[in-house]
């Protein structure tokens, strides 16, 4: 019986949720989201496989800075008929000196050992030994992905069972019990993980690993948790192929908030949850799942009439946990009273109070902007705020934006520059040679304290052409713009079923090379014009903000 | 300990899962979902609440013609303070012939009672029992929906039972156990059901209704026909406000698949499960979630390259139950993390061997192209595409562009037309009347079997103008392409943190009015460029394709 309730949790969303059809992480993207899971508690972060894939190469030769979250390579055991010292794909996962954990998936399905790898049974428990050993060699911890595990101890217990002990009799810390065809259903899932134990395997050195074919996943990763697992392998929002891996958004709360375990995140940090499951999705560029468990914009979202009038007079009365625990926030869909709170709470984040924002004021803002409602019918700022999200504006990741547009209806943004045309000219010809010449380039008119300035620039696409000269005709003026560097730009169709000719969200996240970060946001069916929307707060933001630190 | 091994299936699809937010269904919609439902095999279709609903009323006044499903109207239990026989909310679910099932919700929770309802616990107890023998004499088959039963039993266990013989000892056929704030999680589901049944109340006289908002409906829902429940109730796709209700589309399968149960669908009943969950996401026009289990189109789809080959040797390897038993089938899928056999399996998809494809026509189509590296590097196709790849093509959901490549290599792809030249301007200036004017104006020459055409075109923005000026420069020599619309328009930046200079990955979806779909892709670091190469597939692939259709 284990008595721990320390739950260590395990993230493969960038190698198993990366085998997911139309997924393609670049060794950016792994960097940014490796971050976000290591700022949310999680133990481990499974990046890749070395070796196997030129983008995981890339991600472990040049790795983000982690706090407590050890980062660990994925990869197969040895090949049959080789020895692992000589075995190249096994060594590759030790290419990488940040890499201090390795996990390698092995067979515990007889049927699976005979036919699907051709070889004898023995062989392979061989396989699983040597690996692990040589990897202890050579990394200071080592786990067994055990593949099939649960259709392989259905077909052949103690078959299933010697593979485990091959690995952990020779130095693996975990042996992870994976249900890889995701065919098993909780109460199996209980029954033979408590039988393992029974075997003489300590939870607290087993993990496990469901996939979602079943819609079981979480349910299951919580029946081995219950019968005695210390690990939980799974990835965020559940991403992964054919139906998904199990949803560590959903196993954290359940784990924490209902079942009493301990894991690696802090109160503080799992109010983190909501903005970890955006960022893979804006990762992703995909569409914010609404009916999310825990973080869902919608999850706590009380339509029906019957129910309002209860949670009004008491949240328990309808609510199964406190949205605030995790970062979300209550909805109220028929008053839309939440609305209200959350941007409440956010200007007093800001150190604003709501009403100190003037109509007259937001009508300004508004008019410099280009939407389609009528300024004039804005009622307050929740309501403006409503009013540009259904635009496309996203101010849950676009802070910077957010601060600016409440900040200039309080009037305390200067103008720090008035565009006054642009012109963006792209054009593909043949040169007197014959060859192909593509050219973009961008001429921009700005005036600063009376003076006009006028640059021109020349980029790899028509953005980038026009990032380029908009930078340089402000550098005479704000020098320190130099230190600004576009970390990170998105576009996004906000209304896909328009073809070409529908809005773009542009969003863009910005560096001052002195560790500040923010984000911006511009929307319009013109790409250049959202871009030059999310620029010109990038810019704003840096002068406002940093200005008076330098 | 109940034998019994039939369940029967409660579907609320029309009811609970109407009240979501953004779900209108019309009267029509809901006769076509009910009929739907009857042929799958469903035993009780809840339709709507009488009385409360004006649509409702409609639907069950003119009910579609049902085979073996029995039509169930939902409503409360009589109020507090007047008698069952005049109620009028209660007696407005008998007024319609159809109905021959009234489902009632009442209190089971005692805090619930007296905050919420604000009476004595007595008086709730006698508006069940009062309210269903009342029903009895109207209907043939009456059943309580327990409202908030697991937090009810865990709060005051007496109470909750009570509740349940209420409805019961006055003629119930069911006492349905509602998890309605959905956060219990499956051990107590388990346990709780088990003590109910130990309390003496037959296992074949509950029921099971659960909400997502713990990721565990469906685990919930098993637990508890697990421990004798024999009733289950849940919406298709698991539609439902908050997180949505138990998923009857995943729990089908599991009962009859795996754990042996009995229910109205037959062998080949099961096999319409896809249709059903297509045809709801057709009357809700949302596009269907490709991950969904059982049904959804990647539920079973391998990717990672591990699988494929063993998949290829035998299925058992790999998937949890036969597709087809459900109305789906496998697909092999392409992607960088596949080996040799994903390919493989796709060319013979195609109709094509791999070795038919010759090196020197592979460098051809790559120089064709812009990639970063040596066209004379490349060692077959299957390098060629994983090269492809790493670029960012998205060959796993373009696979219009990748039938082109392939194509292309062998020869078979005429050249439609040669892009001589372009140029978009974009400005932003002010007009005479001081005004803010966005212009988008492209130009377009090519040449079409020696002939040349020259056209332009305006657009919201850069993109826009360049794709209505392609098309209208084509349609002369290709009539056709009047038909070709973009149905989706997708922008990605595929390397982030290169800023505004990075490469970007265009991918459109394309219909030609007649039913077909394909999708293809470009990438460049300008994003005309991009749109360009993927508009150019799209148009190549309508004629290439369709052409002789016509």
């Amino acid at each position: 019986m284990e008595n721990s309730s320390r739950v260590y949790l395990y993230d493969t969303t960038l190698r198993d949720g990366a085998q997911t059809q139309g997924v393609d992480f670049s060794a950016a993207d792994k960097a940014r989201i490796a971050r976000a899971l290591d700022a949310l508690g999680l133990d481990y972060i499974e990046g890749g496989w070395p070796g196997a894939n030129p983008t995981d190469d890339s991600f472990f030769s040049n790795p983000p800075d982690l706090g407590q979250a050890r980062l660990a390579a994925f990869g197969m055991t040895r090949r049959a008929g080789r020895s692992a010292n000589n075995d190249p794909g096994l060594n590759a996962l030790f290419a990488h000196d940040a890499v201090s954990v390795v996990t390698m998936v092995g067979k515990s399905w007889d049927f699976q050992v005979t036919v699907a790898l051709g070889i004898e049974l023995d062989e392979n428990l061989r396989m699983i030994g040597d690996s692990v050993a040589h990897a202890r060699t050579r990394v200071s911890e080592v786990m067994l992905d055990a593949e099939h595990f649960f259709d392989g101890y259905k077909a052949n217990p103690q078959y299933a069972l010697a593979a485990l002990r091959a690995a952990l009799d020779n130095g693996a810390r975990w042996a992870v019990l994976c249900d890889t065809n995701g065919g098993s259903l909780p109460h199996e899932v209980e029954r033979i993980v408590s039988e393992v134990v029974a075997a003489g395997i300590s939870g607290d050195r087993l993990g496990v690993h469901c996939h979602n074919d079943t819609d079981s996943a979480v349910a299951n990763s919580l029946a081995a948790v219950k019968a005695g697992v210390r690990q939980v392998q799974g990835t965020i929002n559940g991403l992964g192929e054919r139906c998904g891996n199990a949803n560590l958004v959903s196993i954290i709360p359940n784990l924490m908030l209902k079942m009493g375990f301990e894991t690696g995140i802090s109160e503080e940090g799992l109010k983190h949850l909501v903005a970890v499951s955006r960022t893979l999705d804006e990762v992703l560029d995909r569409k914010p799942n609404r009916s999310q468990p825990y973080v869902g914009a919608s999850a706590f979202a009380h339509k029906g009439g019957l129910h309002v009038s209860a949670v009004a007079k008491d949240p328990a009365c309808y609510e199964h946990v406190d949205p605030a625990r995790v970062g979300n926030a209550r909805q109220i869909v028929v008053s839309d009273q939440a609305g209200r709170s959350n941007i409440v709470a956010r200007m007093a984040d800001l150190g604003i109070e709501i009403e100190s924002v003037k109509r007259d004021a937001l009508v300004r803002v508004v008019e410099a902007m280009q939407v389609d409602f009528d300024p004039h019918e804005v009622a307050d700022l929740v309501d403006l705020i409503k009013r540009l999200e259904h635009e496309g504006y996203a101010y849950d990741t676009a802070a910077a934006s957010f601060e600016l547009l409440v900040r200039r209806a309080l009037g305390q943004v200067p103008d720090y520059f008035t565009l006054e045309r642009y012109r963006v000219i792209d054009e593909r010809r043949r040169n007197a040679k014959g060859d192909w010449v593509t050219l973009s380039e961008a001429t921009v008119k700005v005036e600063v304290d009376g003076r006009e300035f006028m640059q021109v620039g020349e980029g790899n696409g028509p953005v980038h052409a026009f990032d380029v000269a908009l930078r340089a005709v402000l550098m005479g003026a704000y020098p320190e713009l130099a230190g600004l560097e576009l970390a990170d730009y998105r576009v996004r169709i906000v209304e896909s079923t328009a073809g070409t000719g529908a809005k773009t969200r542009v969003t863009i996240e910005s560096t001052d090379g002195q560790g500040h970060r923010w984000t911006t946001v511009g929307v319009h069916t013109n790409v250049l014009e959202a871009s030059l929307e999310a620029l010109q707060d990038s810019i704003a933001y840096m002068l406002f903000r940093f200005r008076e630190i330098r």
